[in-house]
């Protein structure tokens, strides 16, 4: 109906036009834009793949999002099975493989909406957990698509705690089989992606049981889906979890298992083996798969944790300078919205941590390349630490991302809260992180056990691993900052973060032996001290990201102004966490009121400072409007005239 | 295909039969749960009225909400119609009038799941701003629902800056009639309720012209879709503006306005009238009228701000005692996830709080009846206090239990992250609650800026308004807390929170007059302490909000274990607010190192004190299953069961 009066604001001519109050902030970047791209893709020629895949996939139409917003759960799976089919015809056509070059850029092309992803954890945990012969027999059928598997260990009544898992599989020795059971209600399966409508086959996680005697969890391979209709095997009751915050295109579901007998062969034996008598084999070491689960948590974070955070920035900072309200100066005309210091001060400091995070994300990426290269050399000196760095950086880079895109969101006002601004589904997908793969409080808290061993190790005088030797090093000094311009010296900021790091480690450790002397038992102290634990293992990674981030900005290229305006952001992801969290720099008077007052000064400045490349820097990060999906955060900039052309598609104006 | 399986696990009678892990908190309960209930209604007889209301409600399947999280927006839509229509007739059918004591439980036992609230505020302003005429005229058709009404006042790009509107109203001499127009795309009206399918007519808020002259915003009354068939009246184009985070109920709607003439009497004229020939008349105060405006946002904290923190609360905690995970001490069973003093310092400040809000609202509410008095009685004083609290506590609640929500979310896991939860949805809807109704950072700019003025007026020994006074006694004294025990007394943390209070509000003061003394012009000096100056308002509200509930617990009857476990949330609440907030209580040396360490042990110590009744102090609030609508929290704590039946209601296992 208001299809006529549309074409008068929202023609050609006006969209794919930049909106002139977006044009003039690119008009005076300090830096080139393109070169910082290619810094962070690593390279040029890394920069043309990623846009080749990119536009590869955003100009087939069975890839595309458009409707998004306007689905329902139904239509969002559909699509994302329709995606998932139709990319292994696309990878081929274009001579994409999993080995090439292009292949870490499809995901993210896809912004992750597609299905059957938990058929790739199926086939790593074949590969991981499985003998030669299994992997023989099931990865080709895996590859082919012949079957489409899932990967069940989650249970209702049982997450994290590994050991609770309530499922049962006991072996029969008469008929060679194992018997798998959904023992009770809190024992069934539930949240395994593809599981609910999708999977043939699945891993599932079980006590294992023979001759009466539990040997503890196991994987089975197990097949829950007719190969020729599709319908429930005999004994197994599934289905969708149900509606979620977001991951509509994904089929959570439930598994319930009724004397299912599966043989022999189907447990995963590369480490264990049920002999055909019974008798339980252990061979091997572990240790290597162990280290494959810790990386999973690593490589999350460039998809599913930093990606958001950039997108979101992005979003909020162009539609902050198209946005105009109120009058800053009388007389004026209605301002910027970026021009107010609030507005600065909630979404700087967001871009700022994009870019802290993605470069400790490489550093992470790269420790893990050189612990892999031990491992493999049977070294596994390295793992203790690898495992406490994945933890402790999964939770604080989750954690922090999914608060900043809730900042970006909440900065938009109104249009913020529409899902067609993007923010929403943005912030209902990031928020997951923190439950996935380790609950960000359970990892902390790994993070923390590896500090407290470490300093008393290191109080001791014994060696401790690269990362943490610094707790060796207990420092009762004083910032010696003398002026505002102090404070933008990575020496005089990283070392206050060390300190605050090292304090809060120690006093905690103190906490903890004070309690267990004076007669409380360990694991009762041990949760006593968990609050100020969580503490402790945030200011390690925090002051890690920080140091990195300096060293960082130290190493690069001084040309083309990028060193300048990275040193300005790492300035203010340092000032930024002393400003939000001044009690802990002054608890001991590391720093004096008079210092966080010219912390506070340089911040302020800071903000003023780097809001002029503001728009240059979220246009560095080279998303495509496609890859946006925001009414609000298109190159253009044509704010309004997307938001109403948008609206028109709603379903609820076609009823 | 799941439902033959489904008995064994959920027959009526485990459904209804509590759990024994929840049923075991009750049995310790400290204080009479009955009693704290009738002292947060106001009495046992206000409970029993608003539990009369609620069963009345929830017995009627036309006001289910049973499927809710399974519903497309448009299926929202139409039951909230139906819901709105239905609840004339039920009124009518109870005795119910909109002046009765059970009124203003109506909408919270709908869980505000109800279509055309906005005609309600079509009405008030047509009550408000119209003549003794227009109400006459009007007021009748809108009550017998002749009229469906909206309010269109936010523009695409306009919203809190009402001068900024675009919209125009030209006024025809030759015909008697203003002519409105949307002049360019940023001056469409975006967001009015009921607009984008119900509403027959609307208050237009539009730039009034006479001769060529701009007189402002002013308000008409605009037919925009026919009273016979419904269609969009001519020169009107109207839709809705699509999906959004939540309120999928609601058709949130834009309209367009071309050559749409109106008659002159349309303009509602109680205190602006233009008269046939043209000539411009204002007329009386419109004090009242700004004051009625202020009092929206006290009254929306309580049905839209603090029922979701304390339905959160209530499902969180209740879950937080049935899940078990991980083992707390060896050989043990696993332990209830709230005895790990991290999810306690999770979950009980947010308890906390619900109760600080709680009796600050009441604060707030008897203030503004006090001020409506005075006001009627031509007695503007307390205007400038009013608007002030108004806006910092909207901002300062809002934000405080929209963050609260979040973490009730997060702290239930996975499952939190499930719609069945009724976290999700708590969660996006009272978000919307920072933005509506004023954001929430320009609403404290505006309390600052009372609390700037005051403090010069009061450092000139001017008198100043009762809940500033404090600000005349700028303290540089020290806290004398000597052990961690004096941390649990109201006078010592009171004091804290006003020092910092009083601090935070003079540093400013002095920022800005030293910036303005330097020669940066006030606007620019203002927006550069804006960060700060937005940090004082925020430590105002809190200070208020603590010395408030401390003297509400003071004046509380001491029977029945009430006062002592009132005393302890009151407690936990300032001391959360101290322990998270620590480098604004050490800066100036108020508190030193070795009393943040008291109070942090104090503070941790009430933790595992109130966990001791956190499922009493929630069962207080007396929510009824169905109003909390959550697999996770309802009254006899079979989640397991729950969420397993609920599920299979998901359309996506009837495809």
């Amino acid at each position: 109906m208001a299809l006529l009066e549309t074409s008068k604001y929202s023609q050609g001519s006006v969209l794919g036009s930049v909106n002139p109050d977006l044009g003039s902030e690119r008009q005076t970047a300090s830096f080139c834009v393109e070169r910082l791209t290619a810094l962070l893709d690593g390279g040029t020629e890394q920069t043309r793949i990623r846009r080749a895949v990119v536009e590869a996939i955003e100009s087939d139409p069975v890839f595309s999002r458009e409707n998004q917003y306007f689905q329902t759960q139904n239509e969002r799976y559909e699509a994302a099975v329709r995606k998932a089919v139709h990319l292994q015809k696309k990878m081929h056509e274009m001579g994409w493989t999993e080995n090439g070059p292009e292949y870490k850029y499809i995901y993210r092309a896809l912004s992750g909406d597609v299905a059957f992803l938990l058929h790739r954890v199926f086939m790593r945990s074949i590969s991981v957990l499985g003998s030669d012969k299994q992997i023989a027999k099931w990865i080709p059928l895996a590859t082919q698509h012949k079957i489409i598997g899932s990967y069940a260990q989650t249970e209702l009544g049982h997450g994290t705690y590994l050991q609770g898992l309530e499922t049962t599989a006991v072996f029969d020795t008469a008929t060679q089989e194992f018997i798998l059971n959904t023992p009770k209600i809190s024992a069934m399966k539930w949240w395994p992606g593809d599981m609910g409508r999708s999977a043939t086959h699945t891993v599932v996680f079980a006590q294992l049981y023979i001759h009466g005697k539990c040997y503890g969890i196991h994987p089975f391979i197990v097949q829950i889906r007719s190969l020729q209709d599709h319908s429930l095997c005999p004994g197994i009751t599934a289905g969708d979890i149900g509606p979620k915050m977001n991951f509509e295109h994904i089929d959570n579901g439930y598994l319930l298992l009724k004397n299912v007998r599966i043989p022999r062969e189907n447990m995963l034996s590369k480490f264990c083996e049920v002999q055909p008598d019974g008798t339980y084999v252990r061979q091997g070491s572990q240790k290597i798969n162990y280290f494959t689960m810790t990386t999973v948590r690593i490589s999350l974070i460039s998809d599913e944790v930093l990606t958001p955070l950039m997108k979101a920035c992005t979003i909020a900072i162009r539609y902050s300078v198209v946005r105009r309200q109120s009058k800053l100066k009388p007389g004026e005309q209605e301002a910027k919205i970026l021009d107010y210091q609030t507005q600065q001060e909630k979404l700087l400091p967001q871009l700022a941590a994009a870019y802290a995070f993605y470069f400790i994300n490489d550093y992470l990426q790269e420790l893990f390349n050189r612990g892999y290269t031990e491992i493999q050399r049977k070294n596994f000196d390295m793992l203790p630490e690898l495992h406490a760095l994945s933890s402790g950086f999964k939770a604080v880079i989750t954690q922090h991302c999914t608060a900043g895109v809730e900042i970006c969101l909440r900065a938009c006002g109104g249009h913020g809260y529409s899902l067609l601004s993007g923010l929403p589904s943005l912030y209902t997908k990031i928020l997951a992180s923190c439950i996935y793969e380790g609950e960000n409080t359970i990892l902390l808290l790994q993070t923390a056990r590896f500090l407290i061993k470490c300093f008393m190790a290191a109080s001791a005088g014994q060696p401790v691993p690269p990362s943490v030797t610094y707790l060796a090093a207990v420092k009762h000094g004083k910032c010696p900052a003398k002026n505002k311009l102090d404070f933008l010296s990575p020496d005089i900021y990283t070392e206050a973060y060390q300190h605050v790091a090292v304090r809060l480690t120690s006093n905690t450790a103190a906490k903890l032996q004070g309690l267990i002397q004076s007669g409380v038992k360990k694991h009762d102290a041990w949760n006593q001290c968990t609050v100020q634990l969580v503490q402790a293992a945030k200011a390690h990674c925090h002051y890690i990201a920080v140091k990195n981030f300096a060293e960082t900005v130290e190493k690069l290229e001084t040309k083309a102004g990028i060193q300048k305006i990275m040193k300005h952001l790492c300035d203010l992801f340092a000032l930024h966490g002393i400003f939000s969290n001044t009690g802990a720099f002054l608890h001991d008077g590391y720093m004096s009121a008079v210092q966080m007052d010219m912390v506070t000064a340089s911040y302020l400045d800071l903000l003023a400072v780097i809001r002029k490349d503001a728009v240059p820097l979220v246009d560095a990060f080279d998303f495509t409007d496609k890859s946006l999906n925001s009414a609000l955060g298109s190159y253009d900039g044509q704010v309004y005239q997307r938001l109403y052309e948008w609206a028109q598609r709603s379903p609820t104006n076609q009823v």
